[in-house]
């Protein structure tokens, strides 16, 4: 870290500092600019609490320098992490293929999700996606058939080689998920919810962390660091539009983000861009903008009769612009040298 | 609801709508205008998905008319709630007096928390918080004392008659944290925790619910929706600061929240100006601010020797600044007709 | 207009907003919902200040029904409006081919310019972007060569044939800016600006208008509808990033603004990814993800030698990368049907 | 500055940023930490543009270190700056005494203007308010009365002694506004307005500048550096709000700024509750929160009938409103040691 002084602080002020840091086990190293004191702490600060010294008199602010990741970071491992997603198609995220997972916001009946099941294993997707438990901002709203949605899932597994992805909303839901599902998905609302995200990392299962909705980079890769830090290494990164003052979209779908996850770390990334943007029509274009972008799979929101969908209905596509949709992904992906 | 045409929809696509609509159990009203169509919904659809509809073609929006939230509103109750906060001060939220919270981050150590209680309480607060189980977003940083915070907190609670505020992270900490607190803390990472909502809500103690630091006012409200729902009607709101571009703080403080939940409901609303500014510097003038602007208490990060605190030493003010302080807010107090 | 009334509104509280309705010449229609009243005015308001209604007793809030903008909207003219660009190369901005302008931040010296300007004509733009007057956030910077700057754009112009865009930051520089450049740039600073959209509207060159870094969509059209409201038909949209709460960049770029513009205005968009992301690293990625999404050609910052660029060199590529970037560029854009 | 240097990163690299610092004419001094390679620049370098640095191999990021404005600052003055509004009222911002000014949105006829500036004189305002020429997202919105209502403005200051304040949009206006007004207001929009700020500092009256709605603490000190930096040092800053995810609001009142500012800098500081929230009811509560909080003034929308306010009725109060106003912020003003 640099703990930068305040213009006037005094040399006491910046000994003091010094002290701190030394009590913090690292080694200080004092700078006088020509304008203000700066100090250095060298060592392995990142799993300290460094605010505490800003209450010394004349600090300024504190600068960390290391990231407070580790495990998730290329310091660690430089060559990209594949996470496979199971079922029988074998898809894999993180590898030269782009992987595509499809599905409905809601698992609302045995029959829909058969026939969207079906509908996008056809149209190319190599995982099902669909909630069985669902986070919902009102009491009053449908919150899921629960255990009863994951039978559907299995079997919808089952006839098409899918894999499926579901989310988990709490730590008691982690067996039964664990039961049915391939993939863990846990939600934007509970990137924060530490208790969740160890739980999930102990249970094994590869887990597709959504960012949260107001996440910085780093908040969103130290909550990855919490699942490999319980000792699971298969994490897939989604990224699934931020809330700015954008009032157009139901959030704004921050495509930056990919090149910066793979400079920075090794693990995969996914987009959604039904969450990630809020409306149907906009789906297409972002579908292929990530791919474009470096993305390694798409998460979509599909509905056969997004008029009547239980929930999302406004940002779920039809099997037949998934399967257009798959097409014109599949020319990006060709263009950025990859496949489906 | 509103749903609002494109230019250029024709009378078959509104009449979709309508049909829609009457198939949602309400009633469809057509509004043909000097632009374009609108067709209002008439009945209460407050807890319907109605974002379906937006797939309707010559759909441009869907305009909601009622708040989603119900027994959280004045239409329910038009009297301000009164939340007793328990402890043998008698403090009580919601009413003429300003309720004063204050103590450390996290319980550090028995000798810590009795030490800032016993200053908290010659200050002139009413009750006592500090975290036993802390949301921390590296895992490897001090992750909170557990029940035995809990317990170096209720011997606090018995020396000074303070009530005791602390946050619940999970289910599975509900039960004991019952044990020990009078007031649960539901942090700002766990606002969308709907699980966890639920299951203070069932647990009866009263609720400090913290705004998500991206939430709306709306989704603010129907966090308290569900534990009110389930059961508690004890919910105190407490505003702790939004995430905005603006660097020089950690939070910005959205004090115009106060007369906004102040029009929209009759649940009590504390400001938490520690969080909400992130800089101990700032935290008196905001205090002032916040009872000023009409709030019904503060919750305030104090601890005896910050430049020491394993978490939030940047923005925890020593004991004498809570004294300095708590006397600036009694006049503030005063000049608004309330009293400490 | 919709006014929606509160919930306990008066009948006369609705029949104030009616006549408040009816004397800005528009028809009101009360319709009584089962929980509140709603009031639709019926007529063209786009042009009217409707805020004040917000003062009679009992409304809650005004939800507009009509876009503001007119003359950018696709109600006016549904098919693309195609803005040429000026030089010798025939460029054109909103037609099947990709535009493609580069150049520096600033015109730094003659040298520089000619050197850039020969680098990005053999890559394949068509356009040389370059700043003479340079809108700084200190007054201590660079503030750009001014009419020395636009000659030696000019000379760029004469040796490559590429067409000349720059920017224009107030009324008096409008008339010698004229004399040198094709196209006027119109910072993102600016675009609320409105004498200068004004003057430049009147000016009758084509405007390159760059959104506000917190300019709603609405606000975008709106600053392109003063600048046609002026006479002047020619605007290029550009999309350069939004601020909102990241850090790892500089802006939010946020490309679903792009099937956004396409489905409300003619008018064609570009995209900034340099200003847009703010890291030279970035670039290439958001210039494939922005094409794939559908927008109508790119703006690049290029260096000959970002280490000592005077301006912007943390996102400026050089020439080199601009080769490369340009030949992935174009395989994206025969994925999606386009060519450059 | 420090520059940080990536994981792996050789000393090379650092060798290679040394020697653009040196280039700079400010003195290196690499640090050889456990983790990686920081360079500390020393020296002066708060007016170089150091992001080309960043395109040196191995550089993760820049840090500045130095606070980019100087004359803004405390470094270069101490005690607070004292700023007289003009008028026969003798109101000064910056003093022990609290301003409020006060006044409509726009000027709208002689009558409305005499009628306003008579009864926010007799409620205790020291300025009158009123827009001349109004900036406006629309083209086809009221655009002001111009010079006319500069004269109607200084008819009002005749009468009541009232200092005026009216915004000025644009540098040809600026000798006519002079003519007529006490102090220059410039407006959110134009903060960015590097040119303006350079004429309005030119033109030697007192400026009032309001924050850019989405301008950083440092931008908004940038753009008073540019007004003082041309010679005039009468700035008063205003905050008034700022563009977050918010929808309840129009503006997030950002109160935090006002010790962020006392802290950084001698300039006086008023705040807008008008714009900072939107609406009128919001008013009265956040006048006496900034007041609480340290503000040196306040500048207030005021209408005689603002359901028929041609701009910004919904955030105008009515003179009975601030009467009322004024008597709580007197209170809470003597609770901070100040008065009216």
């Amino acid at each position: 870290m640099i703990v930068v002084m305040q213009h006037g602080a005094t040399r006491e002020n910046a000994e003091r500092v010094a002290q701190l840091i030394r009590e913090m086990g690292l080694k200080d190293h004092i700078i006088e600019g020509t304008h203000r004191f700066v100090i250095a702490a060298i060592g392995d600060d990142r799993f300290l609490d460094k605010g505490a010294i800003e209450n010394v008199e004349g600090v300024e602010r504190i600068v960390p320098i290391l990231a407070p990741y580790k495990v998730a970071s290329k310091e660690v491992q430089a060559e990209p992490s594949l996470v496979p997603l199971g079922g029988r198609r074998g898809g894999v995220v993180g590898g030269p293929k782009v992987a595509v997972i499809a599905g409905p916001c809601s698992v609302e009946s045995r029959e829909q999700i058969l026939e969207v099941a079906s509908a996008v294993s056809e149209a190319g997707a190599v995982a099902l996606r669909g909630g069985a438990f669902k986070p919902r901002t009102s009491p009053y709203q449908f919150q899921g058939l629960g255990e009863k949605g994951l039978e559907y899932l299995a079997e919808a597994r089952e006839r098409t080689g899918l894999a499926i992805v579901t989310e988990v909303m709490s730590i008691e839901q982690v067996d039964v998920v664990a039961r049915y599902a391939d993939v863990f998905q846990i939600g934007t609302r509970n990137m924060h919810n530490f208790n969740l995200l160890c739980a999930c990392g102990e249970a094994g299962k590869p887990v597709l962390l959504k960012r949260g909705w107001s996440a910085t980079l780093e908040e969103f890769l130290l909550a990855a660091e919490y699942i490999i830090h319980a000792g699971n290494k298969q994490v897939i990164l989604c990224e699934r539009g931020i809330r700015t003052f954008e009032t157009y979209v139901r959030n704004t779908l921050a495509l930056g983000v990919i090149p910066a996850i793979k400079r920075e770390s090794h693990l995969p990334i996914v987009v959604d861009p039904s969450q990630g943007t809020g409306h149907a029509y906009m789906v297409p274009a972002m579908c292929r903008a990530a791919i474009a972008a470096g993305a390694d799979g798409l998460i979509i929101e599909v509905h056969p009769d997004p008029q009547h969908a239980l929930t999302d209905g406004a940002q779920s596509i039809t099997p037949q612009v998934l399967h257009q949709t798959i097409a014109e992904v599949e020319k990006i992906a060709a263009a950025v040298g990859r496949s489906l």
